[in-house]
């Protein structure tokens, strides 16, 4: 089978359930009408059809390599990449003054996952260089701007990101990546830095590193640390590719899948760089890239979903199988049961993750700090629970296939083993958890208590045409309401980060509810009100074992010493 | 880290959840005491550490491969083989007639685990020619047990299981592969088989196939199957391996996992064969050697998550990071948090293993209906939720290991990938759960009552000392009552099988709470009374969720049209 991207499924979600019109009303999106949306959608799907989704198994098979310190790409990944700057995909978003097209980063986001799930290897290039254009726009001098975003925009040059070093992973305040000034204001960027994504490529003219490292006399931790702008070649006069940096790639990691992506470790012996934003406001200007890149590889996970699920379905309308109906597998209960627990959870994943991208607008759009806690709040939560579902959706695409979806040959596999590090990079769904009770809710649960306002809402209108259902979602929204009081009010941050992943799956698990019941309420009697039952009766219970683990603190997690848990 | 085999943990298991005492105490097994058991979990684990863990990472790397039609297999596993016939680990539970050791199912169980954690792939080799054993024990002629099982259980010769067509998995009514009946009272056996697990090796003199096909005047469907042993060398006069039979591996299949062990396509062109059994009675006589494959397979679930486990712990205790008491990760609530539900879990699936293995036990000592009834409940519980273990701690193991999971040399990644298969093969998860609700509750599910029954009389004799969990327990038990007594109520099936694989999860998260709490009586204050307590508190609340699946009934599962399913 061939892949085909879930356009008609995005023009329901953005017309039906996140309110696309909102966006398309305001003065810096109006551009982005309904047509314009159908048009770069159709586009973007074909597109993901014809020159992407073909490259997916290649890459897995015969992987990016090194060939004496020169770094070699899977077959065709030149070619799809050239296809993807030629269709202006990765400024899709991108300021409009220096080559982007200026719309909604719910269109990126759309188009993003369609390309993840056709080829997630691939994806991983622009996704990288659409978060350093983020970065850039909001923190780089203007000289800086003039010279790297149209180049980046237009894919002749490509970004990665530099944060983690050996000892410093989650706690990227451990970093010791040393920027020395130089005289003519650039500085010496030295140090080792691991688990860069895409950090060279055989495609582009230049590869733009960000990079975060420490001044001289910085101070320890996160407030010591400088964000650096490092390209492979030095620009020359003209804004060329001149003189080599100093800086390489020592090796490539060996990873259980994401083969066509490759993973480097980077070495800085001196390498010229230039400081974007202000002394130790590194991490600050990361963090625009990084909440981007959230949000991207939230939409990995949804796409890895949504691909392994078509998959799964082709193979269970096609795989013959005793005495029923089709005569094949989709006419078992329990095969119909797994496609069905798919569909539903990709359904509320998209949702969220649109949901979370629409606040990015309107927060653009509109300046309003509302809009901006919004997304901030929605980001982890789109970010774990896209990679959770891409991690389910895979697991279950794999149990449709049988014996066959241990084959590699099927492609099955290949989505499970892609999608794994999506729940590790960009953050854990760990992180994401502790950041959504933690930063995210240090206001006393602001937002979190806005959302749920928002469900009751919606539940109580959906009373008249889907009194059960409106009654379940209702319900489960009071317990996360309760356990959202419960979490608030414990000062102990160890309290909330305890039950932190429990309680981030029970608020999606949640939110999944209230957008499966929108979509039951815009489709009466029609196959999205059968899907919201679904979700909503067989589901959405899961919300109170989650919650009851959210709340049960710190104590009984910490119960066993180091070692009792090392007895057994 | 080195791989530590769990012998104290099975010793608690043994002598204070599952009664092995009423085991050692019936003359069938009255040699196996204590101290016999003691001994050869002992040298077990040792064996485990010493001679299997080291071989696991050298056969993912070099799997078993095809040299000219020879099968070659990964390097030392020879040696392996070797070592495992002469500790006499093969015929632990074989009769003593033949040179088995007569040893309870419990301890083989325990055994196989160990050894599944060490090495899966190598490991799945002597459980394949356990099952055939098994298999010829019960329906051979004294003939062919005399000349083979000796060969089996010393490990000279090995055997292999042959179900699976391309045409006819779990569907296994639908084979073609035939037999004609020869003048010498064998059989000419002709057709294809896929999916042989060690179909042929280099390090035993012969491969003994145990072959499902059809007479050429047998009815269609499952009652026109039968059995026959098909050697890859025909045995001369002196039983030794002659010549070579009309069989060959075609080829092997590319996993996603389990490269050390090779998994082949079959080719048998009139292959000289010994009726196994009566005609037409293939399948019964199969499924004696499945039942022990499938409670091995469940064994070899937990036998991952003990591994996955002990690789992530000792990854948190050296991993430094942030500023915490150890200065490691262990100290991280969330870290806590997933090494406390591995554990849990781990303890949770091992005490149904066991439970299982031991109803086996009193069955072949007692000949009791009633054990023989509760074994085959226990079975597909043991199968589905020791493998659904295996998957999920393997996941959360990789999660520990942050990024260091996806990269293979650390072996987190080789877990999960390996492990994906068990939930696959000797009957889907989804199979073993149909099995459940239908076959093993045809009665009116006589044998779940009688478990629930024993779990709220524990429950009842808990309340004295731990009134709250003995309280949660018998909660979740009653609920898990009436949602059996909706199944059973279900004359139409397809009812039932819509919410099969909840319903199987949620009795094994009920029996996982009952043994839990049998673990916190038998260790008051201790640590795995907190273990307990942890188990209770935060995951067996997952059982509500389940059980409302599992009473939702088909017609929500098959809402959609093939059509509708599509969309999106």
């Amino acid at each position: 089978m061939t892949f085909r991207a879930p356009v008609p499924e995005y023009q329901f979600l953005l017309n039906h359930i996140i309110g696309y019109s909102e966006i398309s009303a305001t003065e810096r999106f109006s551009e982005a009408s309904d047509d314009v949306v159908t048009a770069i959608l159709t586009e973007a799907g074909k597109f993901c059809d014809e020159v992407m989704a073909p490259l997916n198994r290649g890459g897995d098979l015969q992987p990016a390599y090194l060939e004496n310190g020169v770094l070699r790409t899977s077959p065709g990944y030149a070619e799809g990449w050239q296809a993807i700057s030629e269709g202006g995909w990765i400024g899709m978003s991108a300021a409009e003054d220096f080559g982007g097209m200026g719309l909604p980063m719910t269109l990126t986001t759309a188009v993003n996952e369609m390309m993840s799930g056709a080829c997630l290897s691939l994806q991983l290039a622009p996704l990288m260089s659409q978060g350093q254009i983020e970065a850039l726009e909001h923190h780089a001098s203007d000289t800086l701007k003039e010279l790297y975003l149209p180049k980046l925009i237009s894919g002749e040059w490509s970004g990665t990101m530099n944060l983690t070093e050996p000892q410093a992973g989650s706690d990227v305040g451990a970093l010791s990546s040393k920027a020395e000034p130089l005289d003519d204001g650039t500085y010496a960027i030295s140090g080792q830095k691991i688990y860069i994504s895409w950090g060279d490529n055989d495609f582009t003219q230049n590869v733009c590193h960000l990079v975060l490292a420490r001044l001289p006399d910085a101070v320890p931790g996160t407030k010591g640390i400088s964000l650096f702008l490092v390209p492979k070649f030095l620009p020359d006069a003209e804004g060329n590719p001149g003189k080599a940096n100093s800086l390489k790639v020592v090796s490539l990691e060996h990873k259980m899948g994401l083969h066509g992506s490759p993973t480097c470790v980077m070495q800085y012996d001196g390498a010229i760089g230039w400081m974007v934003g202000k002394p130790g406001g590194g991490l600050a200007a990361m963090f625009t890239m990084m909440n981007n890149a959230r949000l991207g590889v939230g939409g990995q996970g949804v796409g890895v979903a949504g691909a392994a699920y078509q998959k799964a379905l082709a193979y269970a309308l096609e795989r013959k199988q005793g005495k029923s109906a089709s005569g094949t597998i989709v006419d078992h209960a329990d095969v119909r049961r797994m496609l069905m627990e798919m569909k539903a959870d990709l359904f509320a994943a998209r949702a969220i993750l649109l949901a979370c991208s629409q606040a990015i607008d309107m927060q653009t759009a509109t300046g309003a700090q509302d809009w901006a806690a919004r997304a901030a709040f929605l980001t982890p939560i789109a970010k774990a629970f896209g990679t959770e579902t891409g991690m389910r959706v895979s697991e279950t695409g794999v149990q449709v296939h049988g014996g066959m979806g241990f084959i590699e040959e099927t492609g099955a596999a290949q989505f499970y083993r892609d999608v794994r590090v999506t729940a590790i990079y960009e953050g854990t769904n760990g992180i994401q958890a502790m950041d959504l009770v933690g930063r995210k809710m240090m206001d006393g649960g602001d937002m979190a208590h806005r959302l749920i306002d928002e469900i009751e809402e919606q539940a109580e209108r959906a009373r008249t045409t889907h009194p059960n259902m409106a009654e379940a979602v209702w319900q489960a929204c009071e317990s996360l309401r309760e356990a959202t009081e419960w979490l608030t009010a414990q000062g102990n941050m160890d309290e909330r980060f305890a039950g932190a992943v429990p309680y981030l799956h029970a608020f999606a698990r949640v939110l999944g509810g209230h957008y499966h019941l929108a979509a039951a309420m815009a489709d009466v009697g029609g196959p999205r009100e059968k899907l919201a039952r679904f979700y909503i009766n067989r589901m959405l219970p899961e919300h109170a074992a989650l919650l009851a683990h959210a709340q049960a603190g710190a104590d009984g997690a910490r119960a066993l010493t180091l070692d009792e848990l090392a007895d057994g």
